[in-house]
């Protein structure tokens, strides 16, 4: 059998049912054609490579077809058979789909764009095991979006101060408490002591307020230092563990989804460094597949951004998290995360774009608070029922001071 | 205390021996100024964020100071106290360098540029257990290069059909069968069955050539299984696991070095889905930046590129081969490893370029022969021996008939 470059190229190919379905984002080489940019693509990616072969024997065929390309987009669509990738393994399928091709010369730029995953694939994937449903199943957020902070610095309290942040912020209204994610077992605030008096606090502020409250432990660590962390979560009375997923990897968040799954944790995502590569609009893998990714590997939160609000910027915030609540094959849902730069004045704006069926998260936007943490906690819980029922942030305001104090400091712009 | 962004700047700061100190480039946002934008990247790397805050009581200080700013080459210098990692751990170190900063909207573009690894951070890692020591530790190849090859097409080989190319490939002179990147466990060749029958082989060609052969056995997984993978690697007798660092993940990767140690086992470091990241020169995180933490975290062997030669576009790969070999606290070395569409024919430029302490790994160049793979591994050792003698490839052709019809077919041009 010989092997070519154009054998992986057919515009009358109809992807299969079965076909990992991928589109991308191409700026062919100088002296390269469309039609040789999409198949060297398709073929770097599955079987093929530069030289040709003469190959002994049959051989089974796991070529990708580049199937459909429009060079005024940009884009073109390949179409993966199933039996090219492992079952249930996340870095495989990366190594092909968002691999070597990355760096091939025959392209300028490359971005993998979408994905539509097969329902085979996705069946050898957990998926998450709460997904939206952890407002109702370990907290009592009922409709309205989740909330959640981190104690500010992001790093430098030592435990008892974290601890006590958290209090106050659980008692002003705030849900769940969460690690920076810079924060894992430094010396001035340890991991395993931080645990502990965070719960006590946490259960202290359930006390108070007659709400259920939640911690998202930081676990973030080489991966079998993870385990233990998820181990340790569990054996104290935590619900959830969050996990950083880009900076630790795919490998490491698979094995704490497993171990997860005997301890029933919910799993937060943070995505740091996921900007690395999603940011540039023509190049890397975007941020919707990450989130895709994220789901098939079963995390019940992630964030995807603030709809363009904030400090940080975004991809189309809306559209992973309509995907991320959409139906695939029977996966469980994830709560989508917004979090960055927001404060009180912004939830309005914030859930008219986005809609309720998210978490919000504010650092700065709580403990920045003229008054301190405990009001800044009450503003933004108070903005956020107030936006989930449709009612304006200044009208809420009305009735509660801590939130007239927030509006009159940051009013409803997003920082720079 | 107060907290705002003009804390993080300090020009006339001198960064400690202990400190990271990290070279970023960047290009502000509109309306951000110089200062503006390197003082906020120092803020999110470290304990900042966009609100000013009141704090109560003392705090430890783990600001990072953005020391230096170079408009002209948009380079900035950001020293991190080494109180804010945690030792050991790459996921939570790349959360601050790498992290949330990458997406920051004050600035459009930031790219990691290079870092200065202290002796503290450095040492709470493990670094390599052999590094280019393989050569001769593993290897009979003393100062040449290793010479590797990739069975092709890449995936689709039975199980026999791929032990018989890697039987060719060894006998014709090749010291190490490398699994391609996207072959990990499908059913078309089963992880042990491979490893079973390449192993077999491989005694075959070691008995035949009285040389040391050894197997680069891809073991990329999920955390867990890919444990599990380095047990049986070292239960049947792999002296190396090739792992796919930035697929699988930091954290995995670590957990694998440990297992390792272990058997005595050495880790062939893959790096496909990097160009994602590091192939925009004005942003995301340098190759440069994945090479040292890839020597932290452990690994003896890393792909650095080509120099410019063969089919994928490469950073720098000189200047990561120099740091690889150069003292960082007592850390052993990394033999680099130079692939992607090599060829006999380019073996001078080549080791010209780079020198010989690295590893050569050709696929199509081997298996394309117009011969078979037997006299391409004849064609491929007999250049790499000549150019690391500083003999020309076309007078090596002259006493070696596969050598001449490499050249004959491919010359000394680099693919497309």
């Amino acid at each position: 059998m010989g092997i070519r470059y154009e054998d992986f190229l057919d515009t009358a190919y109809e992807p299969k049912e079965s076909d990992l379905v991928c589109s991308f984002y191409l700026e062919p080489a100088d002296g390269i054609s469309w039609n040789g940019a999409a198949s060297r693509v398709a073929s770097e990616s599955s079987n093929g490579t530069w030289a040709e072969l003469d190959v002994e024997g049959s051989v089974e065929d796991l070529s990708a077809t580049a199937c459909a390309i429009d060079e005024e987009s940009g884009q073109v669509t390949v179409a993966y058979p199933d039996a090219l990738f492992e079952p249930g393994s996340m870095p495989q399928i990366l190594s092909c789909i968002a691999g070597n091709i990355m760096g091939m010369k025959a392209v300028d730029r490359i971005r993998l764009l979408d994905c539509k995953w097969p329902k085979k694939l996705v069946e050898s994937f957990p998926g998450p095991q709460y997904g939206s449903a952890i407002r109702t199943e370990i907290l009592d957020a009922g409709e309205r979006p989740a909330t959640a902070t981190v104690p500010k610095p992001k790093v430098g309290l030592n435990t008892q101060q974290h601890a006590t942040v958290g209090y106050e912020a659980w008692t002003g209204g705030i849900d769940l408490l969460k690690d920076d994610e810079n924060l894992t077992d430094q010396s001035f605030n340890p991991f395993e002591d931080r645990l502990i008096e965070s719960l006590a606090q946490r259960d202290a502020a359930e006390d108070e307020t007659g709400e259920k409250k939640s911690y998202l432990l930081n676990v973030t660590a080489s991966g079998n230092e993870m385990l233990e962390r998820v181990d340790m979560a569990a054996e104290h009375g935590c619900e959830f563990v969050m996990v950083d997923v880009v900076t630790t990897g795919w490998g490491a968040v698979q094995q704490v989804r497993e171990r997860c799954e005997r301890h029933g944790l919910a799993i937060h995502a943070h995505r740091a460094m996921h900007a690395a590569f999603d940011r540039i609009p023509t190049h890397g893998v975007s941020m919707r597949v990450i989130a895709q990714i994220a789901r098939l590997c079963g995390v019940d939160h992630i964030h995807t951004g603030t709809a363009g609000l904030g400090k940080l910027a975004n991809e189309d915030t809306r559209g992973i998290n309509e995907w991320l609540q959409s139906d695939c094959h029977g996966l469980t849902d994830v709560l989508p995360v917004a979090s960055g730069g927001l404060h009180a004045g912004l939830m309005d704006q914030l859930l008219t774009e986005l809609g309720t069926t998210i978490a919000v998260q504010a650092g700065g936007g709580i403990h920045g608070h003229p008054d301190g943490t405990h009001a800044g906690a009450v503003a933004f819980r108070r903005a956020t029922d107030a936006a989930a029922r449709g009612e304006s942030v200044e009208n809420a305001a009305s009735d509660c001071p801590e939130l007239a104090r927030a509006l009159e400091k940051w009013g409803t712009e997003t920082p720079r």
